[in-house]
């Protein structure tokens, strides 16, 4: 699908500063396809779709995660994560995506996943620190991105479990997953 | 036991330092008991025995909590973590404790665990919250501990997490599992 065509498909479903951020996650996750080998054209995509069910009522979300049993455990963790598995599920059913790595990049980009693949980091990243996010200490992790989007990865992560636990929210486990995964896997890197 | 009877025992398990922290526990969980309605006596016992095992071998406590497959999750955690359920082991087996409360409250106190009894709470708080103990934040813990003990275990498990974060260490996941059911609960109570 051509760039022009995509965008318009999903500015129907978002508000004029969700489309602005949209714009800015593409083209952050450009960026960080070229830099770190990965197919730009999937990048696009997904950076592109990530947000699709974003407004979507919270009833429809949860009755299509329910009815197709898809990330399920996510139900008890605050109706803000549900637009990401939701929206892999409806950019497959609408708009007729079947790329399985575009589809998982959008699935995983609010929680993370362990062991997400390098297209799924890039699209995680990229929402936190596109051109249009600002809050305190969002440049160190764009920098820090572009050196080792690993390191950018876990910042993200310890910034937000700090942020939700400070509000006293709940912090889905998977996250803590993912975060668990990455550092274990920068010891054993650090071992080698 | 009387409590002579139990820090004779103790103590010659103990390092000096680390028996101070564990009078000081002692001293703490008794107060919290008598403030909570809690059983002086299973408190001032859970206390005195928490860190009965701190000074055992690593390699043996692996052993033991894979011989008698008790929280097997723990090992991929770091060592830190499993004085807490081999100490539960080792009273009943060396010390003939077999209080299955106290014995709870000894297996749970370094990670927290959901749903935790009273006596798991004031055990888990007392280690955190004890005189000896000097660090950034402990006091304001120590103030409202004794007034909701709810709040300060939230505060503590906050503190414990960003902590470990900040180090890139891994957190072990039933300590988020005890933190997302205590804000659960807290939203429920709020709710009535």
């Amino acid at each position: 699908m051509e760039r022009e065509e995509a965008l318009e498909i999903v500015k129907a479903h978002l508000t004029e500063h969700r489309y602005t951020h949209t714009v800015g996650v593409m083209e952050t996750a450009i960026l960080l396809a070229k830099k770190y080998g990965q197919n730009k054209e999937k990048a696009e995509l997904a950076a592109i779709f990530h947000d699709y069910a974003k407004f979507r009522p919270k009833d429809e979300m949860k009755a299509i995660l329910l009815q197709q049993q898809i990330a399920v455990d996510m139900l008890d963790y605050g109706d803000e994560l549900l637009h990401a598995p939701c929206g892999a599920y409806l950019v497959k059913q609408e708009v007729g995506i079947d790329d399985e790595e575009v589809l998982q990049a959008i699935e995983s980009h609010t929680t993370g996943r362990p062991n997400m693949t390098m297209l799924e980091k890039i699209i995680f990243i990229s929402d936190y620190i596109e051109p249009n996010r600002i809050f305190p200490g969002v440049e160190e992790v764009r920098q820090v991105t572009f050196q080792d989007i690993d390191e950018g990865i876990l910042m993200s992560i310890k910034n937000t479990v700090t942020f939700l636990m400070k509000k006293n929210q709940l912090v889905y486990p998977g996250t803590l997953a993912t975060y668990n995964e990455m550092v274990q896997s920068r010891q054993n890197k650090r071992r080698v």
